[in-house]
Order: C-alpha cells, then sequence, then structure tokens
C-alpha cells in the first residue's frame, strides 16, 4: 500500500535528451514520469519504465498517453496548436498550456506579444515576398536581413542570414508566413532560464552566456563572464516579465542579444528545458529539470543558485571517431572531476550526443577543460 | 547506427532504493541499466526501461537476467554463493565476484579474514551454545555480548544484545552459526566508503559519522565532524586495504566504531553503495553510485571529493501520516535548498521511504533542517 493516493504521473512529449534528463530528476523526487517517443530507442524512451511509442502528431496516440498522466509537458515545441487545443478542451491538464505555447512555436505571434508587452526585440515585421523583403532592408539599416520560418524551426534551421532579393526566395518556399529582421550588432549571446508555476511562483538561474555554431548551442558558460550586475538582473526581469505575461507553466528559456551598445534583445523563447540550462544538473543547488517537474506539479521551486563561481558546458557533436568508448574512458581518466552526460542517441555527423559540465574558480582552466573532454570524444583531437 | 559496438549493460540483482538511485547515474553516463526485482512496484523496477521481475534466488532466473547484461551487481548481499559461484563458472561476470561477496554475507568469514589481514575488530569467535557465549563472556570483559547470526542480517535484523545465557538462545534457532563480539566501549559509529576497479584503481570519500537507531542508519553527517586527520586517514586506509585485500570491486562501505580510547574497530561490511554514502548524490563530485557503475564497468573512477564543508542526510521512515504529500509540498516550501529523494516504495511504518540532504557550513543549522524535513515527513511533527 502506498502511503496515501498514488503520486503524479508527469508524461513528456518527445523521446529526446531533454526528456531523458528529466527522469534523474523524477527519479529523485519520487515523481512518475514517462514520454511519448517516436521510436523505443530514443534517447528518453531507453530510460524510463514505460516509454509509449506512437505518433506525438496523432490527436489518438496523444489522448492515449495522456490518459496515462495527470500533466502532460513537451521536450520540444513540435506538436501542432490545433491538437494541443483539443486535449485541453478534453479537459486534459496541458503544462505549458497551448495559448503560452503558441509563443514559442509561433516566431511571428511571439514577435507581436513581446513587443505588446514591452520587452525589447529586434526591429522585425512579417514580410510576404523577396521584393517586400528589399524594403524592410531600406527601412532598417540594409542588408543582409534575417529571415525566418515563423514555424518549425530549431537549431539553426528555418534561419537563413540573406544579401539580396534573390537569396530571399528560399524561405518562402516552405509555405508559412516568415518574419524579416534586422541583423544586431551583438557582442555575444546571453541566455535567461526561469521556472514558473501555476500559482505564480518564479525563480531565476544565473544569466549564462551561450556561445552557438552553425545555429547551435555549443557552449555555455555559467554565469556570464563580466556581465554587469544591473545588465544581469535586467535580462532576469525581461524572462520573468515574460514568464509572467505568457502565463508560462515550467520552465522558460530566454535567448537574447547583447548588443555592442549595451542593450538586451530578446531572440529566441523555448518552454521546456533548454541546452542553455544543462549546467545546472551539476552546477547549481535545483537543475532546470527538477525544477521544470516541480513547475509542471506546482510543486514549491527549488533554489536556481549555482554551486561554483563557474560552470562550463560543451556540447559533445557527433564526429570521426569509429568508436567512441575508447575516448570516452580517456576523457574520464584525465579529468575526475569531469561530469560526463551521454545521451544514448543514434550517432549522426554533427548531432548532439552529450555535453560535458565542469565548475570551479579559474575560468580559462575549466574552458580548455572542458573543450578538451568535447573534442576529444568528437575525435577532433587524440591527444 | 550507434557509434561503435553498443554501450555496454550492467544489471543490478535486487529492486530496492539502492538499485533506484543507481538509475540516474546511468543515464547520465549513458550506460545501459537494468534491475533484477522481486516486483514489478519494487523501488527500482519502476524506474528502468525493461526490469527483470523474477526469483533472484533461482538460478534460472538469476542466468536469464545475466544473459542480458555485460556485467552483473548487486543492491544487498542476499543471493545465496553456491548460485554466484554457478553463474561465475557459466562465464558471468559478477562484480563484485562472489569470492569478496562472500566477505559481506558472511560475518564469520568477514571476521577471520579481516583479523588474517590485520584489520582491527572487536574481539569476537563463533559460538556454538548459550553456554558457550557464558564463557565468550567470562573471556572477553562480562555481559552484555553481542550475537550476530553469522548469514542473513541487515539493518539491525540478526544481532541481538545479551545479558544472560537464557536470553542467548534466541539467535541459535535460526539454524546458522552465531558469532559473538565484545560490546564495545565506542564514542560514534563512523563509515567508510571506497569504490575499486577491476585493474585496482581506488578512490576513498570522505570518512562519515553515521548515527543508528534501532540498527538502522538515520543521520550521516560527512564528514564526521571533529575527527581527526590521522584518524580518518587511518580509517580511509583499513577500507582500502579491506578492499584490495578482499579484491572488491564496485563500492565498499565499511563501518567503524571510533571508541573511547580513540581506536577504530571495524563493525560491517558492504560491498555495495551503502545508506552512509547517500550523502554524495548532492555532496560530492562522484555519488557512490556513479563510481559503483564507473567501477564494475572497469572505467576511470570520479573523483569522491566534497562540494561542501558539510553535508547532512537524515532519511525518512514511514509514520504515521495518512497521505505524505501535502507533507512533501511543506517540506520543499519550506526550505529550496533542501534536496528531497523519494523511492516510490510500498509504504509500512518504520520502513526507509526516501532521504533528505542538505549542505553548507554551519552544521548546526544544517542538522536542524535536515531533522525538520525528515521528522516533518514522517509525521512527528506538524510545524
Amino acid at each position: 500500500m502506498t502511503q496515501g493516493k498514488d503520486w503524479p504521473v508527469v508524461g513528456m512529449v518527445g523521446g529526446g535528451q531533454l526528456a531523458r534528463m528529466t527522469q534523474p530528476a523524477a527519479i529523485n523526487l519520487g515523481i512518475g514520469f514517462t514520454v511519448l517517443a517516436a521510436s523505443a530507442v530514443d534517447s528518453a524512451a531507453k530510460v524510463v519504465r514505460s516509454p509509449m511509442v506512437a505518433d506525438e502528431k496523432a490527436l489518438d496516440d496523444l489522448r492515449r498517453f495522456a490518459a496515462a498522466c495527470d500533466v502532460v509537458t513537451f521536450d520540444h515545441e513540435q506538436v501542432p496548436p490545433e491538437l494541443l487545443h483539443a486535449l485541453a478542451e478534453s479537459g486534459v491538464t496541458l503544462r505549458p498550456s497551448p495559448h503560452a505555447l503558441l509563443y514559442a512555436q509561433d516566431k511571428g505571434a511571439m514577435r507581436a506579444k513581446l513587443t505588446e508587452i514591452g520587452v525589447p526585440c529586434p526591429p522585425h515585421r512579417i514580410v510576404d515576398s523577396p521584393d517586400d523583403v528589399a524594403a524592410f532592408a531600406a527601412e532598417h539599416g540594409g542588408w543582409p536581413v534575417v529571415l525566418k520560418t515563423t514555424r518549425g524551426g530549431y537549431d539553426g534551421k528555418g534561419v537563413w542570414l540573406v544579401e539580396s532579393p534573390a537569396e530571399a526566395a528560399e524561405p518562402f518556399k516552405a509555405g508559412v508566413p516568415v518574419l524579416a529582421e534586422e541583423r544586431v550588432d551583438f557582442t555575444r549571446e546571453l541566455a535567461a532560464v526561469v521556472a514558473r508555476s501555476p500559482h505564480g511562483q518564479a525563480v531565476a538561474y544565473p544569466i549564462v552566456e551561450s556561445v552557438q555554431r552553425d545555429g547551435m548551442c555549443i557552449e555555455v558558460v555559467a554565469p556570464a563572464p563580466g556581465l554587469p550586475t544591473d545588465r544581469a538582473t535586467e535580462a532576469q526581469r525581461i524572462a520573468l516579465t515574460t514568464a509572467a505575461s505568457l502565463d508560462v507553466v515550467g520552465i522558460l528559456a530566454v535567448e537574447m542579444f547583447e548588443t555592442t551598445d549595451g542593450r538586451l534583445l530578446v531572440n529566441e523563447l523555448a518552454m521546456r528545458p533548454h541546452n542553455s540550462g544543462h549546467w545546472t544538473i551539476d552546477g547549481a543547488v535545483t537543475s532546470q529539470f527538477e525544477n521544470h517537474l516541480r513547475a509542471v506539479l506546482d510543486l514549491p521551486l527549488g533554489s536556481p543558485a549555482a554551486r561554483a563561481e563557474y560552470a562550463v558546458m560543451v556540447n559533445v557533436l557527433g564526429g570521426d571517431l569509429p568508436d567512441v568508448y575508447p575516448a570516452y574512458r580517456h576523457v574520464m581518466a584525465r579529468d575526475p572531476w569531469l561530469k560526463v552526460h551521454w545521451y544514448g542517441k543514434q550517432f549522426r555527423p554533427g548531432r548532439k550526443l552529450g555535453h560535458v559540465t565542469v565548475y570551479g574558480s579559474d575560468l580559462d582552466e575549466l574552458r580548455a577543460r572542458a573543450w578538451h573532454a568535447a573534442d576529444y570524444l568528437k575525435g577532433d583531437i587524440d591527444e
């Protein structure tokens, strides 16, 4: 007999590494956790008791999954809004709600909403043709222009930097509205990760610097080195305001540009655990995965405080090694303080296969150690 | 396609909380992990992909389980030695080996071996009757005498403190040899947790103080407050020597008495992750569960260093609450830095249902916070 009624079960739609990394937090908390995955060998499907292997874009499959869960949440933004609304209308508890999630699914809706609530964004508008892109360029500082499909993009997909109307033709082929944005002069990218619960409690993690390559996050340093306190506070305020105004429940990650003239402009939103928060597993009192679970269950949130002066996370991408296991052994032998996270994913060149985290006080040394391990695991170096 | 051959799968015999807490470490490392559990609702069976529900004391079941694993390890010492030897003889990789594990299964063999290798133990010998216990008492400082069944005990079961030959009758009813030990005058109990790999690499965690109630560990403070450095080093040396001499692979926990005259006498051995190491999940660079996996796979071991000046772990026992979930919510709200670990076990009064850990610098404050949370979760206090 359990003590009291059975504890809640959280179901996460998606079988990727974000769902996988949520399972340790669920185990520690004693919360039931399952996933809806496209394949039984998906990263998260391998590590939960009874994953549901089904089609996350089929309403009947989503309904069957939801029937086994007290709360349904997501490891990505790809479930079509009309399905989410249908689930919500039939009484499924979705966190975040379809209304909130829309702003992470549709960049046009996101820009309009952020502008409405006074959150600074790059100059932008919806464009309807390559000629209209040229008009936008003429209005907003000339070429190049950033073009984004409003729906369906992730990890650099669905984003173009174009120099002419001819180059601007491609994005319109996707058949969804296209957003034009001024290319901002920025010195670096920052990310603000916050967690918010249904009754409005919210916590903000330290602001991090994130480094992108080919549109994909490859390195995160927490906290962002040299960031003035007032600017860090402003970044947290932007994220907390956004979370409250959009009624986000769970983790909200706000990616921002820090401009050459010291402003913060919001680039993207994600309403789920995010790559810029992976450092929190080893580097914070409460990981983003634990706080995501606590938030979607309306449990009190845990402290987001950092446990070391700096934490550095570097992603490990699929490389050229015929067998990565000897490299995995090597990096452990070389650095007993290194935290290796391996996602158990099918291999593909350039795919995120894992990440490494180190923490301590000497940032240069930490970055060198983390990059050595990541490069070694990718096969880019062999000593 | 995976990169290289498939990564190894570790199978743990036992479905308890120790196996459960090993799963997050396996997930982070990307190692395959499964359990052999007596029931599908066992603590660990709930959180691995495909637990095998079978009889851990049936050789055929053990063989089927082993066939799906590269390495077999244990969350308890209850599998009969003859079955372990049969598995080993048929080529199953058991870590620790049956030869090593015997010393955690048979207290008579353990005392003989430790004495042989020069590890200090309380005065002891095998006794064959209540009269023989009286003879032992006469030889070793009188009554009371500690009696232990050499096999089958855990968490205080199989241990008696007896004051007379009449009281000494009970232990002999179990039908296994009985060990008599002098009751040592000790000031407190310490535990040394070490990890050792097949090629002989070993790491030692800081020495902890453990507090027992009714034979069950209820509190651990890491490191043991006020322990002189040379005595801490001696405790680590005893554990490392024992691990090497007994050819232990994986975690070895050595429980010791610190006597009133400053000696260290070994009480018990466990060859698996141990309650005295639960603090390492939140309090050390590498948890005992991760190092157990790294050790049994012969991967390089991770740093056992503490991450804070003190960590305090208190076990949560089954109490009187009709529904523990509101208390769970309450302790999270009261202390955002508290780490709650809940095992998802069937409720039973007095059973270990979870533990809480806090870490920091002010030991009195830490102990007050941890005990408040544990007492609240048990239902002993309501404010």
